[in-house]
Parts: C-alpha cells; structure tokens; sequence
C-alpha cells in the first residue's frame, strides 16, 4: 500500500488511523499515495492559525513578511526534481510542472519584491488621502486598510497543486493571515511536498501555514466574519459553497474563481501571412494541449472572422497534428494525461454536449495513440478542434476541461464582441490584432467581461507570456461565470484580504492613530535642525520654520538667464500682463522650490544623505517680485529600509507668501541614516 | 380612498390596476397613500435601463455625467417644503427630514464634484501604473475599469427615503448604471415625489432611473452578470437575497448594507468633568432618538469603564427625560413616531429579548407621553436605555430598531475591543478620548470590525458629523453582520460599479486602448514645438527632444550661492566625497529640472498659459559637473475642462545624461488653451 499523505495541523503533522483513498497516477493509474482527513480536529486547526499563526505574522511589518516570503521562495528555488517527478504522475509534461511548480515559486518572489517596494514599513495600509469633512479642518476623515484577525482558507482545484497554493498563500502571508490550505485530492501528493519543505524550513511563523489533506467536512463551520474562503473550482461548487451557513449568516467572505468559457479573438486585420495569424494559432494549441488544457483560463472559443474561418482552422488542425500525447515522462510527449479517468469521462460528456452545435475537424474522444502509456489505464485524450455551426449556443455554456477548443465566427467587430460575452463572465480573454483602433474598440467592448485581456500582435509577442498565464501583478479573477473574484494584482490582492476603514478624527487623533503626520496636526520646533537627526532621533511632526527671503525682479531675471527658461510670464512684462493667470511677471515656480530648498537646507554634511524625489508639488499662488516667501517643512513618514543603513523621510513642505497664502505645496523625499555616523 | 403611487417604468408612469395596500401616516394612522406593482412589467424595465439607460449615460464622459449631478442636486434643493410635508408623514421631525433630504442632495453634490475633479474627462479610469512585464519593456500590463453594460437595482430600506436612493443613484450613474429604485413600501410616496421631480426635470437621461413602487418579485430573475443589487435592510432579508439563484448561479453583484449592533466605546482617560464626557452622552442621545434610533448606524452598545458607568447612565437617562415624544408637526416635538405599529412591535419583542441580560435603566417600551398624537394609532415609543449584566449576550446579538441601547462595562482597552468584536461586525463605530494612545490602541484593534470609526474629542467636535451620520466621501458598510457591503467612499463608490481588468499589450496598443501615453510607445516629432499647440492641436505622444547643456562646476557653485542651498554635496569636494551616494560633488536636482525647463520652453506667448506642477520627481543617477543632459517631453494626457476654455496636459519629462541614463523622471503639468487666440 501506498503512503498516507499527513495533514500540518495546529503544530504537528497528522496522519489519519484509516487505510483513506488511492491517489492514481494519471498516466499508468499506479497509486501514488493515499489520503484521508479522518479524526482531523479542524476546530483545533482554525485556533491554531487564530491565536497562534495570525498574532506571529502580524507582529511583523509588511517589509518584515515579504522578507520572509522572499526567503521562502529562495528556499523552494532550489533542488526541484523531487517536486517534478511528483508533478509528472498527475500527467504533467515538465513544462507544464514549470507552470506550476516555478510558476508558483515566481509568484511568491513577485509577492516578496512589491510587499518590499510598494507597502510601508508598517502594519497598516493607508488608502487616499486625508479628507477634509468640515470648514476650518479640525475634523478629517482618512481610509485605511487593517489586517483581520481571521483565517484564510484556501480550497484548490487539482490542476496546479503548487501554484494554486502559493499564489493565495503569498497576498494572504502579506497582509497578515494565517493560512489553511485544502488541495484537490488528485495531486495531492505534490502540495504535501511543498508544504513539508515549508514547515521544515522554519522560515514561516508557526501556524502561519497549515495543511488539510482530505475531507474539509465541517471546516467552514469553524469559520467567521473575520475569516476568507478562496476557491478555485467548479461553478457549481462555489454555488454550494455560497449557500453555507458560515457565508450566508456568518459573514465568511467568499472568494471564488471557477473556469470559464474564455475567448480569443482574431481582429479582422489579419490576413494568413501576417505574423498575427501564426500567433492567434500557436496561442490557440498552447491553451489547448499545456495541462493538456485542463487550465481555468484556457481558449475555449476561438472567434474568427467568418472569411478566414477555413484557413483558421486548417491551421490549429495541422498544428495539432503534431503535438505527441503520452506519458509525460516518455520522450518526445508533448501533452500529458488529464488528472483522473474520470476526468475524461467529464471531457468525454462535455465534447457530446458541444456536438450539438458544433462538428468535430480535428481528434476523436475516444481515440488517441499514445506514448509510453496505455489509454486503457491512463486518461489520454486526442486535442479535439469543434467548429460551431451558426447561431450555436453550447460552445457559450458546455465548458470541457480538457484540451477542447471550438472555432466561432463573426462578421462584425459588434458581433465579436457579443459572442464572447455570451460566455456570461471570464478570467482571461484574448485579441490578437495589429490595428490600434481594432485593440482600442474590442478591448473596451470586452472589458466588463473580464479580469483579464491580452491583446497580442508582432510587437509584444516576444516577451508575451500567453493567453492563459496569471501573473502576479496582474488581477486574475472574472465577473459572472467566472465567479466574481479577484486574486492577485500585486497589492491589490494583498488589500482584498485586508478591512478598509474610514477614520474620523482631528488631525493629532490621525497623526497619533496612523503614524503619519497629517496636515493641521501639531509641528514640534526644538533647537536642533531636523537635518541633523537620525532616521532614530527624527519624531513625526519634527518641523522646520525658515526664515524668509524676498524674490526680486531681479532674481527672476537672472534665474531666466541661468537656467534658459525665458518663458514670457517670466521675462516679457506686456505679455505676462496678458496672460489670463498671471497678469505680469511672475517668478519660475522652480526657483520658488530652488529657493525653498536653500530656505530649509542644513548645509553641512548630518544623517540627511540625498533629496531623492519630489512628490504632488503644486503652485496655488503666483510670486510676483518683491513677493516675500518662507517655507515650512514637516516630518510626515518615518520608512526605515530593512536591508540598509538609511531609510527614507518624507516631508511635507509648504511655502507661504507675506500674506500666508500657499504659494506651493509639495513633499520633499530624503534618505537619512539610521543613526549618526560615529 | 388615498392616491395609488405610481411607478415610473420604461419611460412613462405605471398605475396599478388594483387598489393596493394601504400606508399610514406614522404618527396618526391616516391612510396616506396606497401602493402597488400588480400588472408592472419587470422586465421592460430591464431591458430599458440597459436598451435606453444605460448607452445614453455611457456616451457621456464622467464629467458630463457629473456635471448633470450638479444640476440635478441644485433642482432638487430648491422648494423642499412639499417634500419636508411628506417626511413627516413617516415619523420624521423637521431634523430627521433634514438628514434624509438635505442629506441626500448633499450626496448629489458631493458626487459631482468628485466626479468632475477626480476622475477623467473619459469613460474609462484607469487603476495603479503601468507594470512591465518582460525584460525589454514590449510586453505591458495596465489595469483599467470599465462600465458595465448592466443595471444598478437599488431595494432600500424604509428609514431614509430620500437619501438611501440618492446616495446610491449618484455613484451608480457616475459609474456608467441606469437604476432602477424599489423603495420600502413605508414612505415609498416620499421617494415617488422626488423621482416625479428628477423625471420631470428631464436633467437625467431618459432610462438612466426607474422607479418600483410596490412589490419587487420575479424583479432579480431578469438579471444577469453585469447587473448589480444594493440591498439595505436587515440581515435576515440579506441572506435571502444571497440565495437567489440570479446570485448563486447567474453572476448577479449583491452588495448587503444591514443594520448592526455598533457601539461607542467611552476612553478610559475621560472623566465627568472632561468635556468628552458631554460628548459621550450627547452621541448616545442622539444617537437614540434621531429618526426615532431608526438609523442602521445607530449606537446599540454604549461600552464604558466600569467605574464610570453609574455616572454615565445617570447623565443619558437625564438628557432623555428631557426628549419631548410626538408628532413631529406638533410645536416642541424632538422625537417622532417609529415608522409603523408594526415597527414598534418589533421594537418591544426586541427590547423583550435584550431583557434577558440587561435592565431597562429608563423608559418604559409599553409607555410614553405624547404630544400631538396618541399611542394606540401612531406608532410611538419612549427612549429606552438598558444597562447590561456581566456576561450579557443579547446585546451583541438582538438589535431593537429604535430608541433604544444599552450600556457595557469594560474593565481594560482589549476587554473593550473584545466587546466591540462581539458585535460580529459593525456599519460604524466611535471612540470618545483624548488620549492618542488610547485612539490608536482601540482603533486599530476596532477597525477589522467596521466600515467607519469616528474619534471624538473636544478637538473635533465643533465640526463632527457625530457617530450615525454616513459621509459621501467616507465609506458607508461593514464586515460580517454588517453585510460585508461598502458604499460612498468617494470614487470608491463608483468604481465599485465597474469592472477591473488587466489589460495586457504593447506600448502602442495600451496608448490606443488607454487614450493616455505609455512609455514606449511612439513619440511624434515635428516641426512645430508642442507648447505652440493648442489643446484641440496636440496629440497624445507629441514630443520635443530637447537640445544638451553641459552643467559645469560653475553652475553648480553658482546655483548654490543664488539659491542658497549650500548643501555640502554640491559645495564642499571633501565632504561630498564622503557621501555613499554620490562620492563627489553633485548638481542640485532642482538645477536639473530648473534647466530641463530651459532646455523644453518655447518662450514666446501662446497656448501654454501655465506650469501648475509636477507629480512624482524622481533623482535616478547623479548629475555630476561636465555631465551633459537633454530632456524630452512627450504628451501623456490631454485633460479639456468642461467649465474653461483650457484644459490639462500632462508631459512625460525624462531628463537624460550623455550616457543614456534616466537622471530625472517626472510629470510636468500645464495648462493649455483649447484654442488659439485668435
């Protein structure tokens, strides 16, 4: 008998006292493993990720987890050949097993770098800007993102075992979540592997990840409004899953991806020998036959122009052709088996039901020769290319999860663009068209249909990464058929799993509540220049007053000559009087900053290493000459770097004219060492 | 025998052909109107929301949409005086009519202005920076949101007649949605006079709002996946409305905003005398008997120190011995009648059950004195205040809607937030302290649990909202019992009603589909400078390569004493030397753009009226003296305002040294006229 695969639960790993059910390889139907969840205390797995997992993660900042995440996915980069090996029993090519398992880690590495560069280096997120809710400002209103005290539950489909699991377990880890992670049974095996070399690891804070092989019977009981089920599945499954107690009374938050009837559409600009053509048919058989298309977001619909339809189709056939199936292991396959035999069964009914309305040109369901296989012990199934007669409507509902794809045609850009919507909602669509207007019309029309659209031509065909590839900073997700969900999306997928919140506070309640100095707050002015204190001396609020200098007309004049902008407001006093704005000279806006900047400088060498940027500068007032100016500068946000010796300041600064008017407001960005150079 | 409201449906006013239901003025019992949908066509009113409605609103850009916002809002607040009548009608003082009616226009207003100054002058907005996708920048990805093709149905609740449709039509119709408004049957004649007034103003398009008086069964049937339905009621209606099958199988977007037990936390640091003690007990009053504490957002559980707690009851149950109960027409009336007899069954079944652990500390729900009316036939009922036992359950679960809450003790901040969190998830929260560190602890630890939180001091509470009130530029919606809904939020709002997708193509492409440049693509250079272009003259990706200058040490130097900005790195070679980033003197990154300026000017007077700033200044390589730099600016965005005869051009500026290498990237913003003066 094969082994049991053991479930992580609450600190240990578990093995079940039952015999539990085979796992068969899908090219030879040898078994693999067994699995069983039986006397599996999923209660004591939810308290565990609740009081043990989420409080160890969210102690650390947002840089601190994607620290880990980065560590994490450096730790399963390498010595990958046990995890191939096991991706080819569930039928899996080896570059369908870098999809997912390199694919998987990719993501991880993805979630690492924009936790680091774009999230702050802190516990909670800020959204917008602070708004203004009153007259005179002493009540603001601010949104912010907050990490929940739940549990995220994860239930997997069986065809990426490895990147179904990291690419929820990357968002969910940064926004400081607990994970309990349920793969499909059929390849279990693979994710068991994965989450042993996590746990095994120790990179991740103990109950951060744990692992529920088998049954999750009564695991959605356990959960609340603070806890998030994301699904990849069935439609149908999710509609159960919708009509749980936990979803409907109990406020889970319920996340589903389901496969969908997604479309690639050839623009009516392409002829056979343009380089566009070869694209949409090389897309069209690698969504067919990577995971042998058992893929969410695999060209279910080719949508042609009728006039090409013919050529089309002779195309993907010849193509076709050549692509070997068998066992992934044996040389020269190209395709690989489906999951299960009864999966096959399921792409067996599904290529019937689509028969109604469409005739098979290219393979035969129940025919296929095969490679260093049998297709009596393993699920090989032959590409199978449908064309849909007119006015069809199974290739819009019947979705084969197999390598299946029917060819449509449309005679209109309007009529391209109903079709695919009547796949009612898809995770991925794609246009393969040279002709911007062509790009701008279609992408627009199909848009609300979608999550996700590539449109491809000559030009970005040599890095595009396909029709059916998720990318971490890209969302993945679709409305309707496709389930309503979005995962990923780089931060975006971090933030889905956070509350957001409006504040409501006076300006030193929301500097004291975000940690971020917000305007109207109270400005600290000591002795010492802020310059000369270290990212550990500076406070929030610390703030320079300058003194004052006047702008002469003068100034103006030479500042034209220096720096060769001679604008006319600046130089030509008849002109500048009839310009609508100004109605005279008026100084640069960029020597008002140049001299700010000389106004709250410190010039002498301290913990401030470098101006590296400006952000939102805005001019409100024209400084004319003889206009007197100062300028404030106010420590706002404190960022040290985790991996280096600074970190950054931002300052508001605004500067002021003799009747305190803003003259311009902007924040000023500076790296500063952590401490005082000894 | 009253009037029979009417439905406005697929362009002309329904009347039902039977009698209908009688409703009753709340406070007398007097048949007020009648109301029924028998023989109303649901789904004509579908298909012309998204036949007629909806492509009439989508041709417009969101500022033309905003701008009808505008004018609508100023239609509706003139002459409200019919509107306040009717009010009154439902319980409503002259207060609580203000809330629901000016608060609803205020919305209006609010949309509009958002609209027009946060969102392009376009149909489509796009979301986050461009994210490159391979090595060599010609694989692009970008997220956009789009209009759904669908219907915005909004059921509401019975409390806000007014407000609860404006402030889901605004969003809705800035998003692109035709709507479609099923008022609660009580007070559905308030809502049918505004919608009368909005379809007789003839300022919206028609199709873009229906109104549904009376029955809305069979009405979720008709919809699909770009259909949405914001349902404001109560939790247990929620749920069922979550297990249509329109929502569980057919994509249909269901957004839940349910009345929740939200709570007031008293800070630990108040005492009787600080003036946040009056605020406390000022909230929970009005909190209580504003609309009769028929507010989703009301105060349910006033959670304060142990030690405090008599002093608080004491003071509460003061201040509502002296809120005179009555017909809110009748002279000093300061809290009208629930909406209904049957309402205030509820309410006393309610408060039977909060009983169970808790006293009733004032008020008595069987017995009040009335002005102006009589309890037997208007539905009236006193303020009731109970005061909970140690371990009470009921009031984290039983919601009275009314006026009616109960005070918790807490004897630590986590026992407080604890409380909080036994709510299962909260519309809005508030914490009355003035001590930072108690703001920050408890709201941090509150905000996973609501949608809002408002801190209250004696800072700002001259100009605070107070606890119940949703602002439109504030998220209005809550997790768990609450929903799990979000509305308002500004921009938020609207981009809730449209789809996110990830757009995948090359440079050229994304310019095409996003009407905005992106880098990479092509830049137009002519003969003529871009700055003598007018707005209708300029195209997306014209160009101007500047000429080089060679910044010497001189500059430098000069720049320095001129300015004032001595900084040591460009004046002091030693010093300079010394800095890990630059390893010698540097240029001043405002001589860079101070002289990219120079470079990029076209001096003499023409469409360019002005720079009004410039977003994201990035210092990427140092300037050193000898280096050459050139600049090139190219047409990002063209913005034309609706209300002037400029409009908004954002340049992409990359500043360039003699090697090639990015010094300076950033955003220049002008304002160009739209055309040449003449």
């Amino acid at each position: 008998m094969s082994r049991l695969l053991e479930s992580y639960a609450a600190g240990s790993w578990y093995s079940a006292p039952d015999e539990g059910r085979a796992l068969l390889d899908a090219s030879t139907g040898e078994e693999v493993a067994r699995i069983s969840s039986t006397g599996l205390d999923l209660a004591a797995m939810v308290d565990h990720a609740r009081g043990v997992g989420g409080p160890a993660v969210r102690a650390l900042t947002f840089h601190q987890r994607a620290g880990l995440l980065k560590s994490l996915a450096k730790h399963l980069g390498s010595d990958k050949d046990e995890l191939y090996a096991l991706s080819a029993r569930t039928g899996a090519t080896l570059r369908d097993s870098q999809v997912d398992i390199d694919g998987g880690i990719g993501t991880v590495f993805s979630y690492a770098s924009k936790g680091a560069r774009e999230l702050p280096n802190d516990t909670i997120v800020l959204d917008g800007g602070t708004e203004q809710l009153g007259k005179t400002g002493v009540f603001l209103g601010q949104h912010l993102y907050t990490s929940r005290p739940g549990v995220a539950v994860q239930i997997n489909a069986f065809n990426f075992p490895v990147w179904g699991m990291l690419e929820k377990l990357a968002p969910a880890f940064l926004a400081g979540l607990p994970t309990i992670v349920k793969p499909a049974s059929d390849g279990a095996y693979l994710t068991e592997a994965v989450v042993r070399r996590i746990i095994d690891s120790g990179i991740l804070p103990e109950g951060s990840l744990q692992l529920l092989c088998g049954s999750p019977e009564g695991l959605l009981d356990q959960l609340g409004a603070q806890d998030s089920v994301a699904f990849t599945g069935s439609a149908a499954t999710g509609a159960t899953l919708r009509q749980h107690p936990s979803v409907l009374h109990g406020g889970v938050q319920l996340g589903i991806e389901a496969d969908s009837l997604n479309c690639s559409i050839l623009g009516p600009d392409v002829a056979t020998d343009d380089p566009e053509f070869d694209l949409f048919v090389k897309g069209v058989v690698a969504e067919m036959t990577v995971k042998a298309g058992q893929k969410c977001t695999a060209i279910r619909r080719a949508i042609v122009p009728s006039g090409i339809a013919d050529a089309v189709v002779e195309a993907i056939s010849a193509r076709l052709a050549t692509i070997t199936v068998g066992n992934p292991t044996a040389e020269g396959v190209r395709m690989g088996a489906l999951a299960s035999l009864g999966q096959r069964d399921e792409v067996r009914k599904a290529v019937q039901a689509l028969r109604g309305s469409a005739e098979i040109v290219f393979g035969d369901p129940d025919a296929v020769d095969v490679v260093g296989g049998d297709a009596s012990t393993g699920a090989f199934i032959s590409p199978i290319l449908l064309r849909a007669r007119a006015g069809a409507t199974e290739p819009h509902d019947v979705e084969a999860f197999g390598p299946v794809s029917t060819v449509l045609t449309y005679d209109s850009l309007d009529e391209a663009i109903a079709l695919a919507a009547k796949g009612q909602g898809s995770l991925a669509g794609s246009l393969v068209t040279h002709d911007p207007e062509v790009a701008r019309t279609v992408t627009i029309g199909l848009a609300p249909w979608h999550g996700r659209i590539l449109v491809l031509d000559r030009d970005d065909a040599p890095e595009s990464t396909g029709h059916g590839s998720p990318l971490p900073v890209l969302v993945h997700g679709g409305p309707g058929r496709a389930g309503g969900g979005e995962e990923l999306g780089g931060i975006r997928g971090v933030l889905h799993h956070m509350q957001r919140s409006a504040i409501q506070a006076s300006p030193d309640m929301l500097t004291a509540i975000t940690g971020r100095w917000t305007k109207g707050s109270a400005q600290l002015v000591d002795d010492v220049h802020p310059f000369r204190k270290s990212l550990a001396e500076l406070t929030i609020g610390d703030t320079i007053r300058s003194a004052s200098r006047t702008i002469t007309l003068d100034d103006i004049g030479h500042f034209a000559e220096f720096t060769g902008d001679t604008f006319y407001a600046h130089t030509d006093p008849e002109a500048a009087a009839a310009n609508p704005l100004f109605g005279g000279i008026v100084a640069h806006g960029y020597l008002v900053v140049s001299i700010a900047a000389g106004l709250f400088v410190e010039p002498n060498p301290g913990p401030v290493l470098a101006n590296f940027g400006v952000d939102d500068l805005r001019f409100l007032t024209p400084v004319k000459a003889g206009d007197t100016i100062d300028v404030t500068l106010t420590v706002k946000q404190i960022s040290p770097r985790n991996s280096a010796d600074y970190g950054e300041v931002r300052w508001d600064a605004v500067v002021t004219n003799a009747e305190g008017q803003p003259v311009a407001t902007y924040d000023v960005l500076t790296l500063v060492a952590k401490t005082l150079a000894s």
